[in-house]
């Protein structure tokens, strides 16, 4: 198979463009990036259509149905978002279209409403997933989690539960009726997290990284809860936050 | 007061070498960024050497002692390591030598086994403080806890407990001298975390992203511990993992 040797390759244009989260959305598709994650896509039933890599020794075995097309170390250091590349990268599908609402018996719930940070996202997505979570809900203004920083820090998680944009109004609401409670998570209003009980099922809701989880979403909430802060810091990160309340929430069977 | 407006000013190239771990250490000199942490650092006995702003009304009011430089925007921008000055940054010493090695009675302890990404690091920091940890070491291998992007993740928690580098042998020979345990943590070696109760005292040491924490540290500490994964994640960031086991071990009286 010949090598692409040129930058100029229309792929690499093409490939470049789908850093933006306007261009993802246009074609239906996102990059990935890495050995690992490439496996991971091609494991858990990825529509993966094209891998790019420099050497034909580094793509997963189990890629069957993707095209494969070679290039130089200096293409793929043009087609990447990182600064030391891994050899290997792939085009895959967004999915077709938003999962429909369902609510699990006993199922557990990540709600994510509005944080910005993209490493933030992914470690949350990768800790709901270590912790067994049914599935995060992106809210809006939520950043997207297939920018290429936040598909990098769930470090695969990204493919193994579902991730959806949707309306946290509507899921708040779907919990409730199926007598799931729905914790809101504040700076101090509300109960210490370690009065509550590990729950059978649960929503928890963790905000931006600024202003927090809004307060119309506070008040539909059966429950608000804090981790408490002992020392000096005003707040904990996010993630540090959504990790340690998904772990002591979740009860475990 | 006349404001700096050449890009060349010798200034600018002074701060931004101190970008550098080598220079800083030459120096004995940081910087830190943005208003929060130069507030911070004044309010908490870091030796402020120097104020730099875009503008006198966006300066502390605690700022005695300090040099101040006006700068314009475009030397601000010049001098920043962030994409998006906040207009003032502020020239530090570092600690003048380090800290004699010394274990509270009921202290509780983060040991840092060559955790090499800022934002990681700068967060276990925070978490740390908030939960009203005694003091954080850093082992070889670890990254520099004045690189900008590390006191950016602190969030002003660096300058609010005692950050020290260390030797983790030594650390641990010193808790158990006074009956702290020393917990390892390994992926998944040794016992689940919430078979441990809270502790009066105690040190967790936390390791490398990719290798985590040194057999041979595994092999001197009282128990070594995991937070179980229930779900298709091979493991948890290491700033979460710690969020989770400091707030489980930590005895709130």
């Amino acid at each position: 198979m010949k090598k692409i040797e040129s930058v100029k390759n229309p792929l690499v244009k093409r490939i470049k463009r789908l850093q933006k989260r306007k261009q993802r959305e246009k074609e239906g598709l996102f990059v990935i990036e890495g050995f690992h994650l490439v496996e991971e896509a091609l494991r858990h039933d990825v529509e993966v259509q094209a891998i790019i890599a420099e050497d034909n020794k580094n793509i997963p075995s189990n890629h069957s149905g993707a095209g494969i097309s070679l290039v130089t170390e200096q293409v793929m250091k043009e087609m990447s978002s990182t600064e030391t590349p891994q050899g290997i990268l792939a085009v895959c599908s967004l999915p077709r279209q938003e999962k429909p609402l369902s609510i699990k018996e006993r199922g557990s719930y990540l709600f994510i409403d509005g944080v910005q940070d993209p490493g933030n996202l992914g470690t949350m997505i990768r800790t709901a997933d270590a912790v067994g979570t049914s599935a995060v809900i992106l809210g809006e203004g939520t950043v997207d989690p297939y920018n290429d920083k936040v598909i990098r820090a769930t470090q695969g998680s990204l493919f193994h539960l579902p991730v959806i944009k949707g309306d946290i109004e509507k899921w708040i609401e779907a919990c409730q009726t199926k007598n799931i409670p729905v914790f809101g998570t504040s700076l101090n209003e509300g109960t210490t997290h370690t009065a509550i009980e590990a729950q059978n099922g649960f929503a928890l809701i963790v905000g931006n990284e600024g202003a927090g989880v809004q307060e119309k979403w506070l008040e539909q909430t059966d429950q608000n809860i804090y981790v408490p802060i002992y020392g000096n810091a005003e707040s904990l990160n996010v993630s540090v936050a959504a990790g340690i309340l998904l772990y002591h929430l979740k009860l475990f069977h």
